[in-house]
């Protein structure tokens, strides 16, 4: 790199950088199912059966595609899940940290919540069962895979000891599988809810993490009464989802171009992380995570006793760099001060300078 | 015509039959959005500026961009308003009868629901203004230009009333402009949002009834407190519009295929009243409404005393035409039996072998 970039290079955002997101294949497909009048008309409430059954197969075990309601996007899907079963004033359990949209979906259905301590190897059981046992909990909203924002994946000898947790306080787990299309590290491992006899995993399935923030389209899948009352509310939330995105997700990824963007990505984001580790480890070793995450977008970095989170994000930004502080991403009082950098942000080539404005911003 | 339709006639569904879609126009325009790399990242929560500017200029008033949501179509936008702006156990006040997608919106949020009396000239003002001491309600949903399923306005003599039983009450309006674009005879007055100094409107207005189903593009347009309290609450519930859909709607909506779509789209519903009134007036005189809808999709039919509607709808659809019972429209106990009659589901050549079908399932 000759000069330094003059504007702020962003190790935060929530999607694939631009350069990683196949625009070129969706907006074909969206060209293509834009010309075709039947697109345009009303369809299925709970959204195209194969599209769906697409939805259904990726997530493998006992889903069918009738089981899978199609959303507009990951929030949207979130939203929807804990309105139709929840009332107010019911208990939410959440990993400790979680996804702080998920934070604010609860606050909005005017949930509690209850966080329950999680580590590199996923949630503890034994604390899941405690907290079930004391809240009275009927519903665990839980991030298995490459969790936002610390990476941590639940572990395969942990998976069983959660399912009875779940299973014995007749609750419900939302597995939230954001990153199912951006494991780095060898394939993952199948969902929760491929594991699940009993229909107590309420499986939640995004593509704009996937591909693009505006391929808006995600799924829930669900079975039983919890399945009937999600479609229920699902009707009154938006009705149905825009028939050409869901025409032109269905052709992008039953075409190749999905598998040659899903190897793209997984090599651009081995690249990036790479480079923003290697970065860490020269200019700010303390921040390197002590399990580096196998997928994901994101790192979760400690920051040094007595720094104080939001202060090193204000003085990053001022130094050229934006990060994302770490306590909102709390249900409580956070146990430490972190920063999530956001590897997938920003081009390999500008981590090294990334890095070395925000070591500028961590008071030593 | 020569030989009946084989299949049943379409006299029910809430959009624009398939012939009457500007699918072509919007088909080029999505897929120009769709090949823009841009169009596919991520946009304001609120939606683009240049779309709420659009829909800011059509409400005209007081109401800027800055007051304006987009979400996906009108019952995203419905829902979102209902839950930003009360909690459960509040009262609704709403026309009688009124959209039934309301009704179910306001179940979905625990409200009760309270009926107010309406006639040709839309809401009763003093029973609305009796109805608010009388519930303590801050909210009123109405639908003040061809009210779905009646087709009545609100005459320019009540509007100043309806403000004045809003504003003593201390309450919010939510005014549902789903037929801005569907006048027939002449052109609409503006909307009640455009006469609202204290800001006491909410403004819905959507694209799926003026253009196509698919066409999931909505806004919601209010100033002040609740306006703020709306844009936090759209933000949970699905995040944002996709940018293509948006850029495509923005393109449509100021090009001159959209005032050419309006001018045939006025064309075609004058020529499928007509006909649906003249079949009516020569086979079943006494469902023709006492007052003619100026404008909208639907006629509202009184069914003889002693029918049943939801009885008729059935044996209609035995004899080949689908038509909607009047009882879902209705908050409480109906006054009386009516059919719901979409002329705009079907071309004006069927018209008469359809109410020939419907004049069979009619008990005399």
């Amino acid at each position: 790199m000759a000069l330094p970039p003059a504007g702020a290079i962003p190790l935060s955002g929530g999607y694939l950088h631009p350069d990683l997101q196949p625009t070129a294949a969706l907006g074909a497909a969206l060209a293509r199912a834009a010309r075709q009048p039947a697109a345009w008309e009303r369809g299925p409430v709970e959204g195209r059966s194969d599209l769906r059954a697409w939805f259904a197969r990726e997530a493998g075990g006992g889903l069918r595609a009738d089981d899978m309601v199609i959303c507009p996007g990951g929030q949207a899907a979130l939203s929807s899940t804990l309105r139709a079963l929840t009332t107010p004033g019911d208990t939410l359990l959440v990993e400790s940290p979680t996804y702080l949209g998920a934070l604010a979906a609860a606050r909005a259905c005017g949930l509690r919540v209850a966080p329950v301590p999680a580590d590199a190897d996923g949630v503890l059981p034994a604390q899941l069962a405690a907290a079930f046992a004391r809240t009275g909990a009927r519903l665990f909203y839980c991030q298995p895979l490459h969790h936002n924002p610390t990476g941590a994946s639940l572990s395969p000898h942990r998976r069983t000891e959660v399912f009875s947790a779940v299973r014995d306080a007749g609750a419900f787990l939302i597995e939230d599988d954001y990153a199912r299309d951006l494991s780095i590290d060898g394939d993952p491992p199948p969902p929760l809810a491929a594991d699940d006899p009993d229909g107590h995993v309420i499986y939640l399935r995004s593509l704009t993490k996937s591909a693009a923030p505006g391929l808006r389209i995600a799924a829930i899948g669900a079975r039983g009464p919890a399945g009937a009352r999600l479609r229920a509310a699902r009707l009154l939330d938006d009705f149905f989802v825009a028939g050409p995105l869901q025409q032109a997700a269905l052709e992008f990824l039953t075409a190749p171009a999905w598998s040659r963007h899903l190897r793209a990505l997984r090599r651009a984001l081995d690249e990036r992380r790479g480079a923003l580790l290697t970065a860490l480890r020269r200019h700010l070793p303390s921040l390197v995570p002590a399990v580096v995450p196998r997928g994901g977008l994101h790192l979760w970095a400690p920051l040094p006793a007595g720094a104080d989170d939001v202060e090193v994000t204000t003085s990053a930004a001022a130094e050229g760099v934006v990060v994302f502080p770490g306590r909102p991403w709390f249900a409580a009082e956070p146990p430490g001060a972190y920063l999530r950098l956001t590897y997938a942000a920003a081009p390999a080539e500008l981590m090294d300078e990334a890095v070395r404005r925000l070591a500028r911003a961590i008071p030593r």
